[in-house]
């Protein structure tokens, strides 16, 4: 069977293209994307070769999908399912995921398949490994425009605050309030921070990130934002910086602005840039207690039900990252696009698709 | 010099008494009450005797002060702050203290000095150690009357969802929504939990955990609270179950709401009975990773700061707890009376004082 | 096809059965074992009817095997590996395991699965749920009959440690000094504790005890063991208690013996009683941060390998543990009766099978 | 009162000097030292100006001292007590010490006092700041010249398994194996490593890292390192990395033999370069979740403690450590050059005193 897609022709280059449809192996599902967004990954993957050279490679890993055919192991799932499809859908049984570690299930980063090791969802079809462990149902009355921030944005903004360990009434320094760091800010408020700095100079962004939880608005535009991070904490510094912006040399702004025994949580991909430099004098000569921890978020469908949770109970409003609404199939092109042009009032653009 | 407090004159008395100030060490400060407010431990001390026979002893542990005397070596206080005082004021060199457990330096529970090992609160003049690790500035602007709440209800109630290790997207049950089960609901709502199912009967006190970021309110008088808990979770269970009121029995009941892997998070004063019983089936014959943990409150400067931070930046309102209000230093006794008859529409009574 | 095993007949009786040999789904492995043993929980299964009535249920869950057929999604092992096969043998993708407790996937204990759900290991042919997630191969030198304690004794011994989270220089206390309890003691060495005490009395145990780290055995029969520990710790008691034996009222001794901000780690199956009772006062009247740890061990393929790793590093030798040894498939009746009539030199018995 | 002792008399130049002696605090002791241990961090400081300008300091924080004075809230110490000093003591009420981070109380760094901010112990006389806090009985029967190892050695080198929270049956590689190395293998070793390598050439260093527990010396004069840690572990790296020794760019190394989900432990004092370099891709391009900790070793009197009941159970000898010994308080300075001029048979140097 043919399916058609949104794919990354090569480096710079997206397109149509037409190309068989993926197999249900055992314990897979295959389905078709209900509502999807883009990401600024698909745009690193596309325009920065971030991932290196690939061909007709369909794009997208957000999604809020539909079950067309499950596996013959699959217990939880059925045809006709609407379901939250996590960008991350690791192999549940490797070695690194029992070590903790299942976004990185067979190699660093193996739980990463979407539009990296696979197609994506950007089709009329698309493949999910083992289904019962990675779809979760999409809860009764939930939207699935809200939903599909999930998949992706809410999960790794998240996952930053878990990173630094977040505490009760701990101060927070989010670097970055894009899609992510907003969702940086959300998961640093939901785990107790009392004042969140975030750093950041659109207006809809700063907004959306005080209904976040942020306490103050850095603009870096206005200032080096260390010296003005120290002058707002008299000195001493924050308890956690989160990362979700800037690139290789905003680690040594976060090392800068942090108090000793204080930990960095950062989500962001680094796309360029031989290291992280990490300064040695701030970084307490070696012996600061600063701790520096960073990775790719969590996946899975328990990760999903659990966020799913915060949205049913009102603890957490995605919806408020949405910016830009499309309909039908063929608006993920103008929605990819608008990702990349990034206009300054953007956040996230959805695309919503009957069938 | 010589000075007036309210005092437990024996089992079951209390009355006003003068006796010698305290003195003031080289570490330690003297001061006097701005704002007081009187605790069930208060009346458990007196009327049921739980922590044995104590004879002209201060009653009282929950407090603002202002400084009024300083020690040689205190270095951070003078005359005339305006300070928290945690219930708990740990001997911060102690070996318990530098294991974690500052709460228990000197012994089990040997942070907790006021009105059990010394003179409390409800005094012209109280003694508290180690000024400066004990001590934290009232912040400028924050009312006397909300931060009062924070030396022990606060503390104590966020300090169960520490306990239970509270996660995003958790459900949880509060067991008890007196003044210290709010704050566990507004503990565990701080660290991200999504169902909170609170767990009590009166209409104010539902009202407030539902202010507080309780989903639902499982009332005791409607049925089994395990049959409740288990019908509204399809069977499954709650991740963690914060114990806040009942007594040796309830762990029973929080063992069988909770799933496999989920926690106990206790800071009820366990007054009488001579086992807390766990349930061998529903503990899983031993093997169910049910944890149990419960303590005493951190207290000290530092928790102090960081809960203060939290009524600073908004996230958390101390004041509803606060059902009545009385002024004037005599008016303690009437306070700490009402404490004891617990009408149904009382949660704290404040004592504001005027010197 | 039919095959040969020793089965509980139902409650108080074993015996030789022949039934259909299992079928191997396309994830699962089908084995013969080449080295078994018998366990205490297979005695509680069919002497004390502990998990409930059985009919020709093959019983065992301690082997080395061989791999006699894989299924079609298999990719780690083939026909012909030896390998490590865990007790416990986890669903991966279950919502537990994804929560971080494989070990009760699908339900609470549901990750043991041999002669409880299913058929054991005493067959001529057993059947392994998620063979590339569940078997470990077995070291190229690595003696079987060594190995076969890293099942389950081993594991099972270690995770006491582990839930009581052992720290450098802690005092230990081990509870029970059986296959269990000794590995409770290794462990815990392994973690490294400074004083052990293992509380036993059988001489073979008391020296192994002392191979393996213990400090001091301290014998029940002379005296409270409460009291005994108190003594030789100047009243201040132990850090963290380890429970491989006794029963429900075991843990009250471990309470009393604790210091504050101690744990206890459990790994003892509980088969009567209605309670474990904690004793209110000692455990500080519900404020002592004294915490209960308690669970079935976890299992798989990682947790195999890391076992197995020791061994190969002369870290760890379990087969001090060996006290009996057999020969042949059908010598698995006599070792399990031995196992039941539990001579006083008796640590471990194990069966060698040639096919 | 004047005093002697050995001291910095300004960057690159020691002497004998006479000074002062030290006042006794209230909660404070005066010390003369009957064992101590010349550091490289002495060194650094003297030769490297790694802390900068010093003028007539007193040199020297590793040390077990006779108490000759104590001020008037000491309860636990008196006059003739023969203690252990760790290098570290800390202010136990600090914010930074109830934050869980007492080696840097007051600023980054600053329970670290001898030889840094006030005279060390290379003096007839030196003071300890909160005695009964920081000092800790040398046990009866016990070696000083052996205990001397724990106040900097043993703790600084377990701290970096601590860091790096080793497991059991985690494979670690620890890069440099000289005095706080060595004590990271020990660490590694007791806190349950399996596979540890150790790298460094010198033959005394490796002969005592197999003794300590490692089970492979990689020579670094043998090729890189990283292509020896990976051959040895097919190519998956190891768990854990602890960092004893090199400069800034060891951590790149590090990065590098880290499988995804591991940890640096680093104790490493860095005393130049301007960045610690992380490698973006190695790195996981910032998703690899590998974890880089680096902090000063704790200090105070319950780390002594902890360290020395290991000593004392036989479970640790940091006797292994002492390659050269002395006799006389003006031998100290013929010690001091030894560890400057590091003859590679060298390992530590200790000098006992006769009063």
């Amino acid at each position: 069977m043919k399916m058609k897609g949104l794919a990354m022709l090569g480096i710079g280059k997206i397109g149509w293209i037409e190309k068989e449809a993926p197999q249900c192996g055992p314990l897979d599902a295959l389905l078709r994307p209900i509502v999807v967004a883009p990401c600024t990954s698909d745009i690193h993957t596309v325009w920065e070769g971030a991932i290196g050279e690939r061909t007709d490679m369909i794009l997208g890993h957000e999604t809020i999908g539909e079950v067309m055919e499950v596996g013959e192991l699959v217990r939880n799932f059925k045809k006709g399912d609407k379901v939250i499809v996590p960008a991350i859908t690791p192999d549940w049984g490797s070695i690194n995921a029992q070590r903790g570690f299942p976004m990185h299930s067979g190699e660093a980063l193996g739980g990463w398949k979407f539009s990296n090791f696979k197609d994506g969802v950007f089709a009329e079809l698309f493949h999910v490994n083992e289904a019962d462990a990675n779809l979760a149902l999409l809860p009764e009355g939930m939207d699935p425009v809200s939903a599909v921030m999930l998949t992706d944005m809410t999960t790794t903004g998240f996952h930053a605050a878990e990173l630094a360990d977040v505490k009760l009434g701990d101060t927070v320094c989010v670097i970055g309030i894009g899609p992510v760091g907003l969702n940086c800010v959300a998961g640093a408020n939901l785990m107790g921070a009392s004042h969140i700095f975030g750093v950041g100079s659109r207006p809809d962004c700063s907004r959306i990130a005080r209904e976040y939880g942020a306490t103050e608005i850095i603009n870096y535009k206005q200032g080096d934002i260390v010296a003005q991070v120290l002058a707002k904490t008299k000195g001493i510094g924050v308890d956690k910086v989160l990362i979700a912006g800037g690139d290789v040399d905003t680690f040594a702004q976060a090392i800068k602005m942090l108090k000793p025994g204080g930990a960095i949580g950062s989500v962001n991909y680094l796309g360029s840039g031989e290291f992280v430099k990490i300064p040695r004098v701030e970084w307490g000569v070696g012996m600061g207690h600063k701790a520096i921890n960073a990775g790719l978020t969590p996946g899975g469908r328990n990760r999903m039900e659990k966020l799913a949770s915060l949205v049913q109970t009102g603890k957490y409003d995605p919806s408020k990252l949405i910016t830009h609404r499309f309909e039908g199939f063929e608006k993920i092109e103008e929605a990819l696009l608008l990702m990349k042009d990034k206009p300054s009032n953007l956040i996230k653009p959805v695309v919503a698709i009957k069938w």
